[in-house]
Order: structure tokens, then sequence, then C-alpha cells
């Protein structure tokens, strides 16, 4: 018998299906802002930095279907599961997941050679607190080997001039953000705030950056997650789309 | 005859009346958000750079009574409307001008004297775009001789460990803001979005920088300011408070 149980889990979008582990964490609300702001073209050569159980990865691809989506994950068990999803779904002509870590990452991938980046990197600075190495929920949470200036010299490198790099984080790290960003040559150019409801500090930050870009960003209007009954706001409604009738985040997981 | 006739406004906090030039431009909402969101200590000396017709100084005095508040201006003409206005209401102990280019402010103050900075400084960087040299707002607008990073070094200069900057900005430039304040030794801690309207791209910043703080940024829940009928919400009415029956944005002055 499986000592992990795996759950498939439609994930709306495309009719794809997602293999997730309950026992470590499932996908949230993050990956599916993530892929709906990062609005790819068909064009797109896409590299998803971190990717996890590829969640974002597929949910980018069945929405805007990229030309090419390749994920890239340090932990071997979402690493595994990505790639089985992959095949599960017949896709792995367009999404491949590549187990490594940033840091090495420039002997597997060739310099300017995507469009667009996403990433929903470790929010929680290296050092900050005490992980669970056997935790892959933990290690996905905490910097353990790349740091977010890691993350942003990586993205730099891989795109071409004018390409993108859309990133999930929190607002408490916004300093870091952009200080990281430039530092690597990626120009802050779209920021859109989540707040749980209206009234309430943001808890998430979608971020747009160019390579190369002049400077100038737009200050997008914020994303309400809730109404104030409780009730999911309209505008997210839209962004899951038919996968609205679905829990957004499984009870049974232990991601939210 | 004054070439120049001024007019004398009840600004609505304190029974302070603000002298303003029409041909020049009035208070509008900036100074008002920028008072509100600086909430001075009693204990506190406070410098305002950039001070203009010295509104957001005023409104500042008004609703917080800080010890002491000192507004630094480059131009003749707002600088002495300012002097006149401290006259004017009585308040020349608390209040006063200095009429300085804020890169020759070491030579008039000195070195970590000050609890909190305030600023509402020009928007539009050096150099993009003309500005009419004879146009008050148009200097007030641009930077013409001090740019950001010098509004930014020198509040750190003027500010005690753990003294605040509270600055009102355009979101265009949070990339700017951001990393010119890090350089300066501030670290950016609460930002507040103003919306016109919600659904709208923000058109306003609050920032508030401490000097030598950690790093952990506040993202506040956006600010709108008008509803969707036109009408101005019920948190811009609460900030103006008993001024709510006048009109914002005289619509004599050139401002809005």
């Amino acid at each position: 018998m499986d000592p992990k149980p795996l759950r498939i889990d439609e994930i709306g979008f495309g009719g794809i299906k997602l293999l997730q582990d309950p026992a470590q964490f499932c996908f949230g609300v993050d990956a599916v802002l993530l892929a709906h702001f990062a609005r790819a073209e068909e064009t797109d050569r896409v590299c998803e930095l971190g990717s996890g159980n590829g969640a974002a990865s597929f949910i980018l691809y069945a929405k805007y279907h990229p030309r090419q989506v390749t994920g890239i994950e340090l932990q071997e068990g979402p690493y595994a599961l990505a790639s089985r999803t992959a095949v599960m779904n017949g896709l792995e002509d367009h999404i491949s997941f590549l187990h490594s870590d940033i840091l090495q990452l420039k002997m597997h991938l060739a310099a300017e050679t995507m469009d667009l980046v996403i990433s929903n990197p470790p929010y929680m600075e290296k050092g900050s607190s005490l992980v669970n190495p056997e935790s892959e929920k933990g290690i996905a949470r905490h910097e353990t080997t790349a740091v977010l200036s890691d993350f942003m010299r990586e993205a730099a490198r891989l795109l071409r001039a004018g390409g993108r790099l859309c990133m999930v984080h929190r607002p408490f790290r916004l300093g870091d953000l952009i200080e990281s960003a430039r530092a690597a040559g990626l120009e802050p150019k779209k920021l859109q705030a989540v707040v749980p409801k209206a009234g309430a500090d943001a808890n998430i930050l979608l971020m747009e950056f160019v390579k190369g870009a002049g400077k100038e960003l737009q200050f997008l209007p914020q994303l309400a997650v809730r109404n104030d009954d409780g009730s999911y706001t309209q505008e997210l409604r839209a962004i899951y789309g038919s996968w609205y009738g679905h829990p957004f985040s499984p009870a049974s997981c232990g991601n939210k």
C-alpha cells in the first residue's frame, strides 16, 4: 500500500486534474491568483521558479495555452508529483519539470530563453525561524537554499530583454522585492494588493517586473477575496471561473 | 492695489485660517491626507520638507498639536505666505518657516533634531518635462534642484534614530521611493494607496519610513476618495472632519 495516499483534484481549468499530497500541501489561492495575473501569451516560453506540485504552471497553461512551461522544483516529492500530473493529463509535450536548486539552474537552462517567469517563492527570510526539515510545506515557505535575491537574479538571467517576471509574495517584504528586483535589472511595473476583505490590510501581493524596462509603476486596484458577509467576491469568482463550485483550499490539506 | 489678490480660507481644523494665492495653487487632498496619515505626537519636533504655503504643517498642528513645526520652502512666494499665515493665526511660536533649498538645509538645521519629517515633494522626475520657471505650481510639482534621493537623505539626516518620515507621493514612483529611502537608511514600514474610487488604479501613495528600523512593511487597506455615485466616501469625510462642508479644492485654484 502506498504510504502516502494522494488525491486527484479537478482544477477547473481546461479539465486538468492535479495530483496533490494532502499530508504535505495542496494549492491555494496564491497559485490561482498568480496564474491569472501573469496573463501568458500563446507564444510565450514560460518558466516557473519553485513550482511545487505544479499548480500554478498547470493553471497558467489551462488558461492561456503558452507555447511551453518548464517548472523548477528543489524538493523531490512535489517535483515527482508534478511530473506525474503532466503525464496523467497528456501534457508532457507542453509542461515539463526539472528537479533542481535555483542556485544550480544555470547548469540546466540557458540565459535569455524565457519570455515569462512566474514564481511563488518562499516568503519567510532565511534564518527568520526554525524549519522542520521533514516538512515539504515548511521548506516551500522558508528560504532554505535560494533567497529572494537569488530568485530575482535567476529570473533576470532566464528572461529575454523585455520579458516579464510575475511573482506572488507577501506585502511585508515589499522593500526587499523592489530592491532585489532592481539590483537584478528587473523594473517593478505592476502591483496588485490582495486583501482578505475590504478594509483589511493586504496579505498577498502580486507584482510584475520587466527586464530592462523604464521606470513607472502601475498600482492596480486592490482585490478583495471575501465580501463583508464572508462570501467570495464577484471578482474572485470570475478568476476561479468554472472551478468556483469547488472548495478553494481543500480542508483536508494543510496549506490554508 | 495688490497685484496678486490672496484668499483667506478657513481650513476647518482648529479654526486655523490659511492664506492662499489662487493665481498659483491652493492646498488639495494631498496635504490633508498627509497630515492625517502622519499622526504626530504632542512631544514631536516636526519638519516639513517643501512646505509650500504651509497647508500640511498647519493642518498637522491643528489636528495633533506637536511641540514644534518647521516648514522648509525653496520658493519665496509660498514661503512668505506661510510665514504670514503663522502670524495671522498667532501660531508663530509653534510653527515657523525657513526659506531654503533642501540641498542647503544643513547650514540651517542640525542633524537628529526631529522626531517626524513630513513631505509632499515634487512628483515629476528632473528632466522629465519642461517646467515654466514663472509657475510656482510647476516648480512645486517638478524636481528642479533637490531630487527624491535628496529629500530622503535630508529627512534621514534630520531625524533621530527611530524617527519617522511620512510622505505623500505618486504610485508610479514606488520603486524610486523604496530604493532611495533604503539607500538613506530609512526603512519603509507603512504604505497606503489612495484611489479616486473603488476599482480604479491608485493615484496617491502615503508612505511611512522609519530611520534605522527593521524590515517589515504594513500594507494598509486602500482609501477611496469617492463612492460610485460621485459623493465623497465616509472615510474621506471623517479625515476632513469639520471642514467637510467646504469645497475640497477650491475651483478658483489651479491645483486639482
